[in-house]
C-alpha cells in the first residue's frame, strides 16, 4: 500500500506549493519541462527514424539524422571523419551489403539538454548479423537546425 | 607582397564598418568573440593541468578537470561509469603504478562552444610507456561550474 501514500504526499506538495508565492516561476518551470519533454521526444524520434531507415537497408535515410554539414564530425577508435558526404561515403564502404549492415538495435538512451538548442544524447549499439555481434557505445551530441534536431557530433566506440 | 595588401584591405574594413550603422552590434560580436577566446583558454589550461596532473603520477590532480558529481559519465568501448569517485576509483586500479601511467599527451585539440556554459572538446590522447603506446581520441563536453570549466561526459576510444 505504498502507491497511494506517495500519490498523496505528491498531492499535498503540490498544493503547498500553489499556496506559496511565486506562483509565475513555477509555472514557467513547468513550461520549461513540458518544453524538454517534446525536445526529447524529438530526438528520440530522430533516432528511432535513423533505427528503421538502417534495417531497411537505407544508409541515405539513417543519414537524415545527421546535420547536413561538412561540420558534422563523426569518432570512432582513433578516427576522426568531418562532414556529413564523408561520413556517408564511409558507411556505404563499410557496409556495402545487406549483410554488413545486419539488424541494428539502440538501448540504454539518455538524452539531456545542454541548452535550448543543445543535446546530449548517450546510448548502447548492437548489431545483429550472421557472423557476429558487434556493440558498444555512443555520445551524440543533437543541435536544433531548420531541419530539425540532428546530429552534429557522434562520437562511438565499440567493446 | 601579399601581406601588405591583405594588411591595407582589413583596415579599409574597419574603417568602413565603423561608417556604418549598428556599432553596437558589431561590438557585442567582439565582445562575445574576445569571451569565447577566453572560455577556449580556460579549458585549454584545465586540459594542460590534467596532463601535468597525469605526468607527474597524480591522478587525483588529474581528477580535479572532471566536475566532482555523481552525475558525471565517463563512455569508454562498450562501458558507461557514472560519477566522479567511481571513476576516480577506476583510474587508480586501472593505472596502479607509475609505469602503467606512462606519459600522456593530447593532441588535435579542438573546442567549440555550445553554449554560454557549455562546450565542446576533440582531441586525440596517447600514453608513451615501456611496453607499448596505446592511443586514440576523446569527445568531452565541458560545463561551466563554480569551480570553473569541467568535464561533466567523456568519451574516450582507442585506436
Amino acid at each position: 500500500m505504498k502507491r497511494p501514500l506517495v500519490f498523496i504526499a505528491g498531492t499535498v506538495l503540490i498544493l503547498a506549493a500553489s499556496m506559496l508565492p511565486g506562483a509565475d516561476a513555477r509555472q514557467s518551470v513547468a513550461n520549461h519541462s513540458r518544453r524538454d519533454s517534446k525536445i526529447v521526444a524529438a530526438i528520440r524520434a530522430v533516432l528511432d527514424a535513423q533505427v528503421a531507415a538502417w534495417n531497411r537497408g537505407d544508409i541515405e535515410g539513417f543519414m537524415e539524422g545527421y546535420w547536413r554539414s561538412p561540420e558534422t564530425v563523426f569518432v570512432s577508435g582513433d578516427t576522426i571523419t568531418h562532414g556529413w558526404q564523408t561520413v556517408l561515403d564511409r558507411y556505404r564502404k563499410g557496409y556495402s551489403t545487406r549483410e554488413k549492415m545486419g539488424t541494428l538495435a539502440f538501448s540504454d538512451l539518455d538524452i539531456k539538454l545542454i541548452s535550448k538548442d543543445a543535446a546530449l544524447a548517450t546510448g548502447r549499439w548492437q548489431l545483429q548479423r550472421a557472423q557476429d555481434t558487434p556493440h558498444g557505445r555512443f555520445t551524440l551530441i543533437f543541435r536544433k537546425t531548420k531541419e530539425g534536431w540532428r546530429i552534429v557530433h557522434d562520437h562511438t566506440s565499440s567493446g
